[in-house]
């Protein structure tokens, strides 16, 4: 399988690295505006660089990984639907629910390929997790708890053009939400504040939230949310069941232990979400790769990137409103 | 400080031990209905039985426990306030609000002494909790998170006369939310779910639930609490501040692990509350008969058992219209 | 069953105290040269002061605690083996192989009763450490391993007095190999270092110390002493057999973690022996009153304390020489 | 820097799939008498198959990688040290101390590159110990405690060629000693059973094996060795100082906890050197590129093979005659 790289930044980088380690797979043009990025990645895995419009009519190209500015994913994705190529596409398809709509429909009626890059499905800890509730060893599941602490918050610009944290950072909860609790939610209730950087609230936005999700058979999940850990990028997830409990602890630098007058002490947790998720990005390719190979379905969806996006949009409201919001009326646009 | 005894039940044993072991504390009488329990009391401690209204009438008595049903805790503590005993009652004080507003009063206005035991409060690993957060390791307090599970559903009688989960279980953690915050709760969210015992849903309460409490200024605390955890009595808090994370783990049975070909094992919990919270039974007694000897203010009060029901209530009428409660209007009578 | 006990200091009342809690045991009567000792434990608990020699004579005493120094218990066990009370000692009986071998052939001849205080034996974790070996879930015990480090050093005067770190330190590590392994030692290597402080070494002694013990059919149990742990009293053993391993696990002061900038901390290990062992020290008079009641075998013999004190002694020889010593080579007087 | 691999066996492919990895590395050809597994490397990475003597004489190979079997290495060192070729060579150089000593003579005499793969040294965990150690976070070094225990024993032809547990196994925590040390190893104290596989008894070595280590100073180490962990490979490294204390603990399959009613549970170890050791494999090859690129010393030298090799015959001796045994000794050929 030949793949056509869309955008050479720092996502690009990692995804063009995973590409070199699964068998098969080839990394044969990349596309960047900035032409240094481009070269880059030229130089290191040793393909062509065209621009995008080459790539799309390119016969040499199977698939596309596109890591472009959100902005931008939504048209490529028609384009290259059009153009026959399967598309792996970062996360979000679009910060608008009906833009990402139409997008899907173009996709669907095309019968194109999409994958959608919710990577913390791929992390060997947290399918560890969902492994032993597939396994039925914590029985029926009842209860979800993720606390998702990025180390520090962005700047402002990044945060002005985010779509909120609701829509870029919670979103990667939500979607582990659904793949845990094994049922679609119901209602979202949200509590918003600003305790990290005043800026961020100028700009309408939160830094920190928790939510309650449900779905209609009364399963729950909470998740807490804060642009600050000053202990490192907090990634844990816990799932109550009938019969017992599972959870994913966090990932410290090293694992070793010191110990001294002041007690006992371990290095912070990984810093990064691109090291934390290091294998998880490896992994998502390669199960791109492979299931476009044997025409199985894509592990991670459009519909999935749009459910997530909805469930961001029930949670904006709901903070605004202090009331639950049904994820029913979101999708309807009747709220 | 010679001490009578109302109810010799399982947890005013308890009490009854602790004061043997505070220096300066002797239990002098205990009243119980059930002749048997005051009788095995009395054997084990060397102090008279008396009714109540004789412990009342005492001279000889300075301070009463009270650990009778919940449903005579007001008229006691009216009774022993007027008979100018100190007094240490077990939470809540009344399942409603206003018959404890009005008990509270009486309280004040004789000027009586009454503690109201909120045990957590007294649990050294939550005490180094807040010792943490009291020495600014964690800088500015943002955002607490509590778990806490029942090992298993009591008795559909007993859901009978709990007053609800967030009445009787959540109480606990609404008190301890308030205390690591450092600031009132102003709005309550609450999302609850029958999904251990239809039996609890048939009473009109739920088995298992989550909240949102935010304070004026923003901070957030998280509650998930169930009436089931298979691995034992699960109580957890975890305080994010600006600089910093503290949390106390869980107690296990025992501080062993075990290893073997299906992995690596630890004992469950201690599930049981009595085991679990020894340490700060003892330590709430003491530390009442050191606030009465003293002078001090009492660690807890009445006003903080009629706070934790008002937001209890808070809970409740959320849970039921899927919106954020402001305590206020609960306190105010206005909803 | 009435105690007298010999001795009013620090592990005396520890002793007094642990009676108190014992159901149909009661402390008759206290010795200690030291008046103002004696007085204290007698106002605390209500009891008789006596000299020795009449507490030997008294008819309402049924048993007693030896807690006075080291160069007094054989004498007094004689004493009171003649006395025909039963007897907890403290261990060791006597720094000299054959003055207990002595000694205890007085009790035997007597057929009395006496338990040497091996506290470690009666502490919850590791007993649940050799519940899992009795119970079969680590396989055959293949090796056992011990790291037993003190916070600090002890004065000169201490070391002077103490027999040497075998003698005084590893001898409950002797003991706790002897009951996990499940096996008699047949030879000890020893090495010791004075790392710690130089006038340990001044005195003859080491203040570090590595063993390595092993049994006829094979099986070895390591052991590692420092008499300083900068993190507080380190206690761990840990036993590997074929079907798998289980450990006992330190015990910090307070079941916290933090975490900041620097990291994730825990709290020092819990720093002093009484409060370390607190449980244990109340367990092992418990289960004295329980085995004198019963008739049941001591749980803890005198022959016990002859093999760890042959045990030390044969760690004194390997370390001299740099070479194993048989453990029947110092028992028959051969080496 | 152009490499040539002798060897291309599962270790081989490790360091081939290392070199790819290294900015300015390139596999350009692989030898191996068995043509498959030749091909299979050369395909992997687009390199030539030679023969070994043609590597020796190639002018467009800078470096070897020798993964051949032990029994040929100190040949093939002497071959390409001639050869003018830098050279990494797996462990040991040979079992007979008198044959590295000569080899190692060659490379001095020719001023050839070596390095020796002790790939511990380069595992994060276990630098992050060393980095404590160096940043004077415990003080000075006291003891070292290593326990290193394999899954499971191999098979008794594998047994019969590794020259005994001290030379195949024991060797790898000699090196780890040495370096956590600081100081060279003056006495070895050495026991050995047969606990685990009677054959490998009738092979007269031993599968279960403990030591104690001591410098000139005094320091000591100590390792616990088996072949046998039913619960995975296990690895662990502490170090004790006069400040306090560093561990490398355990990697678990996956960083995943479960509850239910019989407790909790972590996954076993990972299973196979290769795995756990997977980024040790990889930064040792990066660091002999480093090294030999910028003419810095060898981070691992022949010299620390020999004295790994010398460590191991004191073990043999020590473990069947029963005393410690000077490495100097065994240095100097008289013992």
């Amino acid at each position: 399988m030949r793949f056509g790289l869309l955008g050479a930044g720092r996502i690009g980088q990692v995804h063009a690295d995973a590409i070199a380690t699964v068998p098969g797979a080839q990394l044969a043009a990349v596309a960047d505006p900035m032409h240094e990025a481009a070269v880059a990645v030229a130089k290191a895995h040793g393909c062509d660089i065209r621009d995008i419009d080459t790539i799309a009519r390119s016969d040499d190209i199977d698939a596309v990984i596109i890591c472009t500015p959100t902005d931008t994913h939504a048209d490529l994705i028609e384009q290259f639907a059009r153009a026959g190529k399967a598309m792996f596409c970062e996360k979000p398809i679009d910060l608008s629910l009906s833009r990402v709509r139409d997008c899907l429909r173009v996709v669907e009626d095309l019968g194109a390929k999409l994958m959608v890059g919710f990577n913390r499905r791929f992390d060997p800890d947290f399918r560890a997790v969902r492994a032993e509730i597939d396994a039925g060893r914590v029985g029926a599941v009842e209860m979800v708890t993720i606390i998702s602490r990025d180390p520090g918050a962005p700047p402002a610009e990044y945060i002005a053009r985010s779509g909120g944290i609701f829509r870029d950072m919670t979103i990667h909860d939500f979607d582990v939400a659904r793949w845990l609790l094994g049922e679609e939610i119901d209602t979202v209730m949200a509590s918003g504040s600003v305790l990290v950087d005043p800026a961020i609230g100028d700009l309408g936005d939160y830094d920190s939230a928790n939510l309650i999700l449900r779905t209609a058979s009364g399963k729950q999940a909470i998740i807490s949310n804060s642009r600050r850990a000053a202990y490192g990028y907090d990634q844990r997830i816990e799932v109550l069941g009938a019969a017992g409990m599972v959870a994913a602890r966090n990932t410290h630098e090293t694992n070793i232990e010191t110990a001294g007058t002041e007690g006992f002490g371990r290095p912070p947790l990984l810093n990064f979400f691109m090291t934390r998720y290091a294998a998880a990005y490896a992994n998502e390719i390669s199960e791109f790769v492979a299931a476009v190979s044997t025409g199985e379905p894509m592990p991670t969806t459009g519909h999935d990137g749009l459910v997530a996006l909805a469930l961001a949009d029930a949670a904006v409201l709901s903070a605004a409103e202090g009331r639950a919001v049904r994820v029913a009326d979101i999708m309807a646009g009747t709220t």
